[in-house]
């Protein structure tokens, strides 16, 4: 099942794709795919319709974050060990974890703003995991009963705000647009090993990530397992759990207005984003 | 004007001190302190009802964390320079932000439960802004125009988890029950000066911080308008603006099951929380 929001922004509706990869409208079964849709039994609701017998939606509908509701997105840094190796930092003896501010989530094709002052802004594709009940305390061996399903996140980053301006990452990490989430929320079923996915991210026309959720130091049972015991994971919430090799921060190559943005993740579909100047923004 | 929140966890009702401070039920007329009632017509509604004539809530009634739909904490770290001298790190050149879940926030008065594995559990005793308004590159002259109050925040830490894990403090400031808020919303008509508020914390009895707004390395002013700079702080947001010196991490004095702790800003009424272990949590 794969589950989309469209609409224009804060007025999203549900929608879902059928066999065709069209969005058909979910909205006069489950208004909204936020922290109540991902409940099991409103999953298992969702998963028993034919969406052939849901409405098309007009396929030029803006396509939103795949979720609402987040109460935070949770962040797993240095997680692949060439991406380690290409900031010059240590392999993390257990996960790095950072957070962005909820007002960064974006739709997976919305434009990603550079704020002022920006100088080096960065991509990073990354697999999410969308937590679908409570979580606390998990055990490695639950985690899978926790989440609800995956999607493709973009974890902009602002590499100046980041770690020149003093303190902690969250600075460079929480613009506006600084998270697009989607296109789809795939549930589990869909995905046969979340630990073999490839990720590629493509800027302005260049392979700039190409990498495998494979060589994830920490894998998603870890993470879920790890993350849940330092804070209480709510439905809705985004653990995205790192990135592969070939940031712009390690090419010395930043996002200037008129990149163009290509992010996928192996069966969660494709994320593109064109990059503007604060300036430029469209309001 | 100061407003509270009164009730069970996650069915609080909105409240407001009467001039003997007492608690009045505000309920009939507003159903609870979220993001729209810091609308600045809300709130001026709000002043406009006398509290003598709205009925008395039951003293035995818990007391809720001041204000619901927080997106947000963002915190200022290292922001008085007798409490940076203490923890050896140098005077920041500009504000170090963190944040806290907010699935941390809980009541003034409600048990501080050390989560399983602590060893190292602290306070800070912090004067918190609350967002009345969407806040985007903010001028410092400005500032006030987007806060709806303030109220006391006690930044409960484990600094095991923040600086000995690995990576950013958020692991160490995010567990459940770590981010008391209230025990009032105090409307800024009754702080006549922001940056001249005494703050003390006590922990079973001693007095551990004594200390002044005043001693603020980055004001009020430069904070809403910093961290307007990064992210878009929205109604109901709450910056914890930073704790003066004598945290435990100094002393080397940590929070243990039984300790008792009590908070207090000038103005802003006082925190009282009972440490518990994990285990002795009462669900």
């Amino acid at each position: 099942m794969k589950l989309v929001r469209y609409g224009q922004p804060g007025r999203e509706k549900a929608g879902i794709l059928d066999r065709d990869a069209r969005v058909r409208d979910l909205s006069g079964v489950h208004p909204d795919i936020s922290a109540e849709t991902l409940a099991r039994d409103v999953l298992d609701e969702l998963r028993s319709i034919d969406p052939e017998t849901l409405p098309l939606v007009d396929a030029t509908e803006r396509i939103g974050p795949c979720v609402s509701d987040v109460s935070k997105v949770v962040c797993i840094g240095l997680n692949y060990r060439d991406h380690a190796n290409e900031t010059g930092k240590p392999i993390p003896s257990e996960p790095v974890l950072f957070m962005k501010a909820t007002t960064s989530i974006s739709g997976p094709y919305d434009d990603v703003v550079l704020p002022k002052d920006a100088e080096k802004g960065d991509w990073e594709v990354e697999l999410g995991l969308v937590i679908g009940e409570k979580a606390q305390y998990v055990a490695e061996a639950d985690w899978q009963r926790y989440v609800a399903g995956y999607c493709v996140v973009n974890d902009v980053s602002e590499r100046a705000f980041q770690v020149e301006r003093g303190g902690q990452w969250v600075k460079g990490k929480s613009s506006d647009t600084f998270c697009p989430l989607g296109p789809w929320l795939v549930t589990p079923e869909e995905i046969a090993d979340p630990q073999a996915l490839a990720l590629t991210a493509e800027v302005s026309g260049e392979i700039m990530q190409e990498g495998s959720t494979r060589d994830m130091i920490f894998n998603c049972a870890e993470i879920v397992s790890y993350v849940s015991r330092f804070m209480t994971l709510l439905p809705g919430d985004v653990i995205a759990t790192g990135t592969p090799a070939g940031v712009g921060f390690a090419r010395n190559r930043f996002l200037k207005p008129g990149d163009t943005m290509r992010l996928s993740v192996a069966g969660l579909g494709e994320q593109r984003q064109r990059v503007v100047a604060h300036e430029d923004r469209i309001r």
